[in-house]
């Protein structure tokens, strides 16, 4: 398992880009300070850096770090800028993490795109292919599809009967979207999500659960994206909608008829059960639930792990089980906190209150 | 990305099916309003309806949309029989939500399967085939496996040596089925499933945590509906056991050596330890947690995100962490709410009482 | 959907393999009674066990089914030694369940690896392969991958550009390893699982959530498990790594630039938000939700459900929400359900007190 320093230095790329530190300082409005004509292929924290890797230093619990880093060079905050290191060049910027951000895609270019349509992938009667679309190894698509321009679909993925996926959208390995889908533009759908699937949704009649048809659609909006292993089922009448420019992480559950907003976050393990609407610019953090048929308002936050089982109001951030004001649900656990170590005494009060 | 309407008529069906407002009236028991012959292929909701749908009108609050709809007919209750719409027909029952429930199979019929085995899929050696099974693309179907009749296994799934699918199941796409592992007949698996997985345990020994061997099986009973990327692990002596009739939801946890009876609902993101046992007809919601070992009894309803850590008795409703009886748990949490406003009081009576 | 016995004494094994019991009562150093050329080849629990089976009685409570047991051999321990059944040969040791557990790997030989690269896999350019690997059907192995000795694909991998995997490490049905990522040796990744998926991170900009690069890698140690359908995002910056020797089970969420030391049991449905340090020898319980940047120190333990958004201290144990040390979780819990039985008494004082 040798690791050798390039592999680190084309993710995907088109094989190594170079920087000189004094393009960096330009390109990030920083100060230079040592040898300008340094020259970096990637990026690498300050322990494990090498001799073609640019680094960076934001929090003092990092510095000791920075006297021994290997790195060619370095973005540092204005307190290390003469601070001793062996690196060749320093570019001293206010926010030397924001700097590297802008630094990332400077450096590592995307691979290029291979257009095509792989021998051994399987496409239905009546599929629909825009220009240069990809089309991977072992890939699936049945017929009726329509894939719009530069679509990419990684190997082992499978589309069902009908489904659109728009422009430039791409699906990771061995994603499913089931039958009829609506995917927008720009979309990036990773690895194991599924997109469309069946609702949970029963009537117990003549001793069983019988099963509602589910014949609403699974509708995502331009520039979404879905985490790895996520489940976002189609509507039962209705559809399920997801706005343009939301972002959900791994393992989310996102019910039948639900209806998200554009430009939420939606962290990993939120489940949301069917017929929520949550508005606009809701951020619910890791491993929120929402039950079914409320409404999270606009702008609204859930912390981690909260419950909400009645609506959000629009703006405000809640938290805890079952979900309250933030505020609120810290002072409940303070007051609880507290009271555990006083129930001797409020016991004694009590009791002889009672008598 | 255009959405003809014709698309929406045909999930995976045979082709439109149409029905009159007079055939649907006489299918739920309606009063017809309109022209008895306006014909339907598909359902939408009142907004997004056009003129080939069915829609309906069951709330108050979707009454404005009643007025603008484009569809067809409507299924409306009595007090919407004659609010003022464009709709062509209109048919008049009690519970309309209700009543399209009975018109969906009538108008939706599912496709047509495709009995056959697909060119690109690779079967095993001592594979049994029943009568009229649908293999689909890249399906991997390991030596000894046994398939019922009438049995759908979707594109990408792998089905491990020795594993046994009973009549007319459904495995949809991406589904793994490991080794050895028995489903029932009429199990609907939804993509991303993985069924008879190791269980985790382990014994620490020899300063490395020890690998148990798993030799029990994985069975799944009749008419059991599994979600999409949910997890069931196989046992390690015993078998893990899913009773006939139980629905689990999507990205559910099952551990080794759980027992569920029959007809139970299991929500989403739900966590089952090992060697637990979940009686008959139990109801599951979102994110529950029960601990291992533990028995929930029969008739038993466990709220979201409740966590379990002892057993729960037969037909009782609980909730919270720990879960507690619903009743109480709620008591609890407001009292929580109304302490917390009541400390700066409620210190001073302990600080006096200490004195 | 016939069951026979010998279906499962082959677990994935090489044919049945047979043991007396005397040779049982000598390999765990129990005491024989009966015939001791008694042969078994599969183990089962007492209610299931047939003539083949090996079964064994650790607990009062099941008992009962000893007498009835149709096992031909069981394990007990020392008061069930003379206790009425029909075995024909029992062997007492103190523990029965451990003994039991040496057995199993007598009896339950591994499937004989079957070496070689299936017909229809898709191997891209400059893939290295070790001695002996065995890659599946359908398998997709991108280019510049690195495999080393004996290592196993199963059907329905995608392995990315210029991954590596180590010696003797496997990899269950349809899991996608995302390019670069580097995986040790005797590793075991289940179905569905995704390692080195892009983390989930953002900055908003010219409103909308630009996508922030992650060029770091998800490096998983040597003797790592890593259950069904579970989720392991890449480094932004810096990697992401899993310690030698930690297990993690099914559907677990590790966030990007996670790092997880030697020897931890992550178990189901757990979520590590980013950058979050879990040191040596920690054991997180199942659905336990830890927020990003904190630390869990050495052989700390949290109890189920817990949602730690501090540190937590090495060697401590704490639980709840949120998470604290779980003796003052449980004191906390038991004064609030015992005040909320006080509450009608505790609010006239308050209300006396505030006249």
């Amino acid at each position: 398992m040798t690791d050798s320093p390039s592999s680190r230095t084309t993710p995907g790329g088109e094989g190594p880009r170079l920087l000189t530190a004094e393009a960096i300082a330009r390109l990030v409005g920083g100060e230079l300070r040592g040898d300008g004509g340094t020259r970096v292929s990637s990026v690498a924290p300050l322990d494990r850096a090498g001799a073609s890797d640019l680094t960076f230093l934001a929090a003092a619990r990092y510095a000791p770090l920075f006297a021994t880093t290997r790195a060619a060079a370095a973005l540092v905050s204005p307190e290390w800028a003469d601070a001793p290191a062996e690196v060749r060049a320093r570019i001293v910027v206010a926010r030397p993490h924001e700097a590297m951000l802008r630094v990332l895609p400077e450096l590592y270019v995307p691979s290029a795109r291979r257009p095509g349509v792989h021998a051994t992938s399987v496409i239905g009667r009546g599929v629909t292919l825009g220009r240069d679309v990809s089309v991977g190894a072992h890939v699936v698509i049945e017929s009726g599809v329509a894939l719009g321009d530069r679509v990419t679909i990684d190997a082992g993925c499978v589309v069902g009967e009908d489904a659109r996926i728009g422009d430039d959208s791409h699906l990771y390995s061995n994603v499913s979207v089931y039958a009829r889908a609506r995917i927008g533009r720009r979309v990036r759908i990773h690895s194991g999500a599924r997109i469309g699937s069946d609702g949970f949704g029963y009537v117990f009649q003549d001793g069983a659960h019988q099963k509602i048809p589910h014949v609403g659609r699974c509708v995502i909006g331009d520039d979404v994206e879905i985490g790895a292993n996520t489940t976002i089922d189609r509507g039962s009448i209705d559809d399920t909608v997801i706005g343009p420019g939301t972002k959900i992480d791994n393992l989310v559950h996102v019910g039948h008829n639900v209806r998200i907003g554009a430009l939420c976050l939606i962290m990993a393990q939120v489940g949301i059960a069917g017929s929520t609407y949550v508005e606009d610019g809701v951020i619910l953090a890791g491993q929120v639930g929402l039950a079914g048929h409320l409404t999270v308002g606009k702008g609204a936050r859930l912390g981690a792990q909260a419950g909400a089982f009645g609506d959000v109001p629009a703006g405000e951030t809640w938290s805890g089980y079952p979900a309250r004001p933030h505020k609120e649900a810290l002072r409940a656990h303070a007051a609880l906190f507290r009271l555990s170590g006083l129930m001797k005494t409020l016991e004694r009060l009590i009791d002889r209150e009672r008598q």
